[in-house]
């Protein structure tokens, strides 16, 4: 052994894991980055929100008071629990009934039950984690989120699109898909059915009322030997503007053990502090904790503490009403646009959503929309506008279609809104 | 298909994921939960830092200035990139390189080699995450981090012991080691040496200068079919207090493809924020973003404002002088504690450190000190007294040892320091 420098030889190269080639090369980073530079592109892609309704007074405010007390800004400064700060979790259960349109006690979960974490991201992330093995089915909307499509695939999981209509995931075709696993022997193998429920990202739709207690219903009758799981991302929930106001998939299990239900403080307040939460059945709080402990042992506690905080004080449901007015008038703005510039292109159509951030647009079938399309080509260096790729969104290839496009109104100004779409119809009035 | 309430129906149980079996039972959660309740009693066992020199003031002008300018505090409060903050990543080279005494030319890296994350633990375990495969193996000291350890666990990976004095790991020992791997072979299992090189987590020694480019030129040299890389956790290099300065082993790697180092504002600066980073050799860079892509998409952007901030105004560099000389004065009060107290105790001994947060002490053999253990009853319930058992932070049964204590000098008042080591020297002598 010597304590010279090493010599210069060629190393071997590194072997990653398993899953690190599952998770290779996603989505997301590309778009998060794309929309970070490029600042002569007018995005309608970025999942940003309002950068004008973000809570600068109320956080400013909060943390004059919070910080102004020595004592508590200490222990805002020191670590936290693993769970979540506990003051922040009873509030989080006074939050939830008052969306259930219940009281805490109707709840019928407590405090343990909630777990905080780096957004609602991390949280669909942990569950993963702890439910599914490689091989494992997840069913999910199509289309559907696509950063959790991506998590799926970063676990080595299978996600099976089931078709979606006007009134969210269809009931009909999801128990079919599971009648159909069942006779391939692959029913076991179904740990996972992914509802975002409020104003689906990308396609602006919610799961129907009626709908709701089904999933439950269909959830349970088939855990047969192993139980069926909804997971309900109600990221959007409290980004509504008009339309009715629908109880989460969450409230219709009665015993709070087939339902997870995640939200997320980053688009009703502010994306920058990265705090979440899910609320899960009791034999989930220790695979969840002990999970959280090995990635990061608890997220941010000063982050926790501010939206307490927030809370506390009322600034949060203020700056809540704020944001939903805002969005209105986007969403209002694109809707007009879309009239505008795209009601004279023969079969082009969108949703009209009641909430959320997203306008989803369909082209005729023969204009393709991906990243490698003359579509998005033009778009992007000659029109200069951003959009997601409807094709992203969908989980396998049966009902893919490559056509669509998620146009975000959160992001851009009311002007950027118009400008935008103006510049995506140039664009698409070329292709046809 | 019904919409009528689910009837009750006893459901199975929940199948876990294989990992999740790996997970299960970490000691991390249940200390710190420990830590936080029983107020009467003194924790020697919390690995917070000091509640008394958190950066209240330097937090509270911070972010003063940071939100008094409303178009950087919407930056703040809105998304930021996967990777981190260009800014403080930026700010992170020029630190590291002050670090190691060079320029950030000298460095020979880039800003896209640093990554920040969810303090330094969600980048220990997104290195994990891409590298490592069930039954892949990482070579630790005895003893050495144990939430390092159950990461492993969590993983699936197994963690073998090498022998370890008074100046780290015994680079001999690693070698010997390697060749019984090769011999048996497993060396293509070995994917990592993991490496607290200052004030080890708990035995707070840190590796001796000539071993460290000998760590690097065996990992090298053994990289034979497999890339082996060296994982350094320098969380504590901050926090000296006497003794020499060693560069990190980070530094003798010059082509930078073969050691990954981290490092974390929580304990120089404050933990409740949960800034850590990680450099990366280029090849990692992808996979961790990818990884970090689906766990969160990025660690709380408000927060790495608030740290570049304070590097920016040079409030950070002047607070870690104060968290230094008030650990200076904690650990010399603990090691005259240990002194005063334990010193007519037969077979009693410890570790003096010039660093870090730990005192390391070793009982004679027949007293055990695990949790189970008489003496663990006897400090907890009768004197109130709580200390975390050696026998944690040993990967095998190889190097175990039972009748180990790791004391903790962070969190308590130089009072409590001195008052806890009167009762654990109490609960010891009561056991002898």
């Amino acid at each position: 052994m010597s304590t010279e420098a090493p010599e210069k030889i060629t190393l071997p190269p590194l072997r990653f894991s398993r899953k690190r080639k599952w998770a290779a090369d996603q989505a997301i980073g590309f778009l998060m980055e794309q929309s970070v530079g490029n600042s002569d592109v007018i995005s309608l892609a970025a999942g940003l929100v309002d950068q004008e309704s973000l809570p600068v007074e109320e956080t400013r405010n909060a943390l004059n008071e919070l910080l102004s007390d020595d004592r508590f800004a200490r222990q805002m400064l020191q670590y936290g629990t693993t769970a979540g700060y506990e003051k922040l979790r009873d509030q989080l259960l006074v939050h939830l009934a008052n969306l259930e349109g219940c009281s805490v006690e109707q709840l019928q979960i407590d405090r343990d039950q909630i777990i905080v974490t780096t957004g609602s991201q991390q949280f669909l992330s942990l569950v993963g984690e702890v439910l599914l093995d490689p091989g494992d089915i997840c069913l999910v909307a199509a289309p559907t989120y696509f950063v959790f499509l991506s998590l799926l695939d970063g676990l080595g999981a299978k996600a099976i699109a089931i078709e979606t209509d006007a009134d969210g995931m269809r009931t009909d075709a999801l128990e079919a898909q599971l009648q159909r696993l069942e006779t391939d022997g692959q029913l076991e193998r179904v740990k996972l059915i992914y509802a975002v429920s409020y104003y689906e990202n990308p396609s602006g739709i919610s799961l129907s009322e009626e709908r709701r207690p089904e999933l439950v219903e269909i959830a349970r009758r088939w855990s047969k030997r192993n139980r069926i799981l909804v997971l309900e991302d109600a990221a959007y929930r409290e980004l509504q503007y008009d339309g009715p106001q629908h109880p989460s998939v969450w409230g219709f299990d009665d015993e709070h053990e087939s339902v997870i239900l995640t939200q997320t403080f980053s688009k009703s307040y502010s994306p920058g502090l990265r705090v979440g939460f899910g609320v899960v059945p009791r034999e989930l709080v220790d695979p969840i904790f002990d999970r959280k402990s090995n990635e990061d042992f608890g997220s941010a506690n000063f982050n926790q503490h501010l939206i307490s905080s927030v809370m506390d004080s009322g600034l949060y449901e203020s700056h809540v009403e704020i944001v939903r007015n805002s969005y209105r008038k986007k969403r209002d703005r694109m809707l007009r646009a879309a009239d505008q510039y795209f009601s004279h292109l023969d079969g082009v159509n969108w949703v009209h959503p009641h909430g959320g951030l997203y306008v989803w647009m369909s082209l005729p079938e023969t204009i393709e929309t991906g990243f490698s399309s003359r579509l998005f080509q033009v778009a992007t260096h000659e029109e200069r506008v951003m959009y997601v790729p409807g094709e992203l969104f969908y989980a396998d290839d049966f009902f893919r279609q490559r056509n669509q496009l998620r146009l975000s109104f959160g992001v851009q100004t009311l002007e950027g809104i118009d400008e935008g779409m103006k510049r995506l119809a140039n664009a698409v009035a070329s292709i046809l």
